[in-house]
């Protein structure tokens, strides 16, 4: 496979047209020497070749290259002529993930995703998905259990005069993609300004056996650098981008996501009363989406003040928390942010960097800092089953969604777990409380709490048949109430600790694949 | 409920029988103002009153309290007059759980049980249990989640001039009960030498929001006090007992065993050989049992020398392992070792104390120590399916058989989770390897490889179609690979990333229990 320098025969004297002029460049290429690798997309593409595995930035659309794959699917032709591993941090815009899928040149593709275009695919298995905790994911690509990585695609704010990376709007696996691909080419994105610098805070822990404590004890400890050292050596392109990441759609609160917030708000407030959690709480990770929409907001609204988010993402909601103090500091791998919200970040982005701190995702989701921290987790569910255990990947135990993401690294090292979920979907037809769930992502032992618009279900403490009892009761649509507890008083007319019917824990499924309703 | 001290209305001049001599006495009761707390059982049993939560030591059957449990029993005259909830560390002898299941006396139970009376009653439904991951169960003590701690009935070596307790031959949970409980009764087994001082190390971790990194970077680093320390005045009783542990028969390795111990082997050897591992491997988790032994006696034929163990018990294999210097250190929060096990131990115990350490189970178990020593979990399954998801707890998807005890603490932070299982039970007629299990304990995220006496599937990097086609053609029974291939053919003819077909997914635990064969 060809690594020789890509610059190597371009001989122009004047500057061809994907150079941008010397005040840009210099101002974000401050290494003289890489000045030289300044290259237009479709010449830097050619550094990928057919069945390599490729690493990019990007996590949860924020951060991607978006030119060098674009160039990329542009130069293949036919169908299956060409195929690549793909690597990211977490999910990445339609630029990366659809242009490739759609020349069917992805073969296989870790470790989460949020695409439609691959997610036909991966469900038609026509690529190979592994889904993967995200905190995992990266220590198990610096162990070799996936190959070797030919080529990292970086997106870049600016090379720093050692040569080494400042990343943009994601850390994701990026650090450690730098480190061990063979190739790096840069994509310095001339729409995400230079102050970013200083958000950022890289830390890539040694491997066993000389793994040392990662020393961050509340979510405001610093303990790396702002920037990703690597070999500059490495960089064999950079090129130029001015195309924004693809947006998130700002979810508004319904009633049905408000509801859910209120129950968890409550819930939170008795806590405290009960002194089992202090008054402004430990260090929350809330995920993407209505229902956290409505958390966020709820807690605005909320009497609970210096609250700190230890998360992987950073969306709208947390910038006006970060203004009324209602949270003192938010840690995570991300900015997933609207328009308005990256418009309101750069307009204030003195007083953010105070309160805002990128790490990689292997410190964002760490088990031991989790752990350490005490980290209330809040989750969404797919479906949970009224043992506790809880699928929020695959629906209807086939059809892959997204993907685990990092719910399985808070939920398995939190102080108190908490997944929410609407009651019912489908217009009624489905019910998200089940007998038995389709798929376990999180099993029985890590689900402490379940919350929907119907109430909240408090599982410690409870054995199986108590946590069925609560969960019906609490969570369940009244709709679906009478076939839960018809189900439940079947299986405990037989001996059994769990008193499943196995001929019938997934009738719901069955019958909704059949009928379009999980209604007897 | 009576918290007065138990001994005020002892007026003997003369020492009543339970005394055992001034030496016995003064060598194991080194607090001078403790001596007037010695009482027989059944009057320190009195310290428990009906509804009170106890807590007592004990660990994988070992160091756990019999002569106060025994005396508690034989009190309680009539079922349903009299019940306690009762915490342990993991496992207790029948002196505690069979005693007082046989009076009905048990109302609720954490964390862990291997016990057949108890068992029953669980599968009953008539003692609520919470079938906790082990690291977890006693900081969620501590956080409140299960209410107050009334009693602690610990089994000790001996107490300190200063009123503080050596533990006998478990840690288990024991630092947080005393920690936690308003009265403490200590039950000194004048069995269990006093040279076992020195060979526990508690550390007992802050709370959230002021935990601390715990300092160990190797198997072998201590960081605690010899002894639990302990309010001396929450001592209303002590006892003393000479009955030893409930001894787990010694379980020789039979040929399937001995299989799968070879598969394993011969894969962690490929591991190192592809630069994946050291060559003294990383920490090793193993269990108890028959495989767990076969792959112990294997890495002693093996060429892996300086291996170390970070586990939660030790048995006897471990002790060989030792002494040629195949394993180096062993980290453990039990010593789960058959008589002739202890009497080696004793027998050259200098030699053993700098070899082995025994920390609670919260360390032992601890997300962050395991993530950093990236340790090697070897744990069983009962069943584990296509798709690579584990059932380790429930068979039929609805008898409990013991409890996740550790392995999920292990599985989900290890830098390598290994399931074993032979790849059939009772007599052929149950495939552990199924369509779909009945019942999730680890996810197909969190299990990397399963071995059989058949062969070692490594899932590592593949989609869950590869996972299924590995899983059948290397783990599978051949008397069982046809009916698997037909299920996994039949759903691949739907869409699907998981490709169930939910009428059919349970049909072989639904056949087995209709007519005792998973055969078609």
């Amino acid at each position: 496979m060809g690594k020789e320098p890509l610059t190597k025969d371009r001989k122009e004297k004047t500057q061809p047209y994907y150079h941008l002029g010397a005040v840009t460049e210099t101002e974000r290429v401050l290494n003289k020497r890489l000045l030289d690798k300044i290259t237009d997309p479709k010449t830097a593409a050619k550094l990928i070749e057919n069945g390599m595995t490729v690493a990019t930035s990007g996590f949860t659309p924020s951060g991607y290259p978006k030119e060098i794959p674009l160039a990329l699917a542009s130069r293949i032709k036919n169908d299956c002529e060409f195929s690549i591993n793909l690597f990211t941090g977490a999910s990445v815009g339609k630029e990366l993930d659809s242009s490739l899928t759609k020349k069917n040149s992805i073969s296989r593709r870790f470790p989460y995703q949020t695409n439609k275009e691959i997610r036909d695919k991966i469900n038609q298995r026509r690529i190979h998905y592994e889904d993967i905790h995200l905190s995992q994911f990266t220590q198990e690509v610096r162990y070799g259990y996936f190959g070797n990585i030919d080529v990292a695609i970086i997106e870049a704010v600016k090379i720093t005069p050692e040569g080494y990376i400042i990343p943009t709007t994601s850390v994701g696996a990026t650090p450690t993609f730098c480190h061990l691909a063979d190739n790096i080419i840069v994509e310095i994105n001339t729409t995400k300004p230079l102050f970013l610098e200083g958000i950022h805070d890289i830390y890539l822990p040694n491997d066993p056996p000389d793994r040392e404590p990662i020393p961050i004890m509340t979510p405001k400890d610093k303990i790396g650098t702002p920037y990703i050292k690597i070999d500059p050596n490495k960089i064999k392109a950079i090129v130029f981008s001015d195309k924004q990441d693809e947006n998130i759609p700002f979810a508004p609160a319904n009633q049905v996501s408000q509801d859910i917030a209120y129950h968890l708000i409550s819930f939170l407030k008795k806590e405290v009363l009960q002194g089992r959690l202090p008054e402004n709480l430990l260090p929350i990770q809330s995920g993407v989406g209505e229902v956290a929409n409505a958390i966020l907001k709820g807690l605005l609204d909320s009497p609970f003040k210096n609250l700190t988010l230890y998360s992987e993402v950073i969306q709208d909601s947390v910038l006006d928390l970060l203004d009324h103090r209602t949270i003192d500091f938010a840690s995570s791998t991300s900015l997933t942010l609207s328009k308005e919200g990256f418009n309101k970040l750069y307009n204030n982005i003195n007083k953010y960097k105070d309160q805002i701190v990128l790490r990689s995702q292997e410190i964002s989701n760490h088990p031991e800092i989790i752990r350490r921290l005490g980290s209330i987790a809040i989750n969404t569910a797919i479906e949970a089953d009224i043992f506790g255990n809880v699928n929020s990947t695959n629906i209807m135990g086939t059809q892959m969604v997204n993907g685990i993401g990092g719910s399985g690294d808070f939920a398995r090292n939190s102080s108190l777990s908490i997944f929410t979920t609407p009651s019912i979907a489908k217009d009624g037809h489905i019910s998200t409380i089940v007998p038995m769930v389709s798929h376990v992502d999180h099993t029985e032992h890590d689900v402490k709490v379940i919350v929907t618009e119907q109430g909240l279900a408090d599982l410690r403490g409870l054995s199986p048949i108590e946590k069925a009892e609560s969960i019906i009761e609490n969570c369940a649509h009244p709709s679906f109430k009478p076939q839960l507890r018809k189900y439940l008083t079947n299986g405990t007319k037989q001996v059994g600790h769990t008193p499943h019917i196995l001929e019938n824990a997934l009738d719901w499924h069955i019958n909704f694949l059949k009928s379009g309703s999980m209604k007897d």
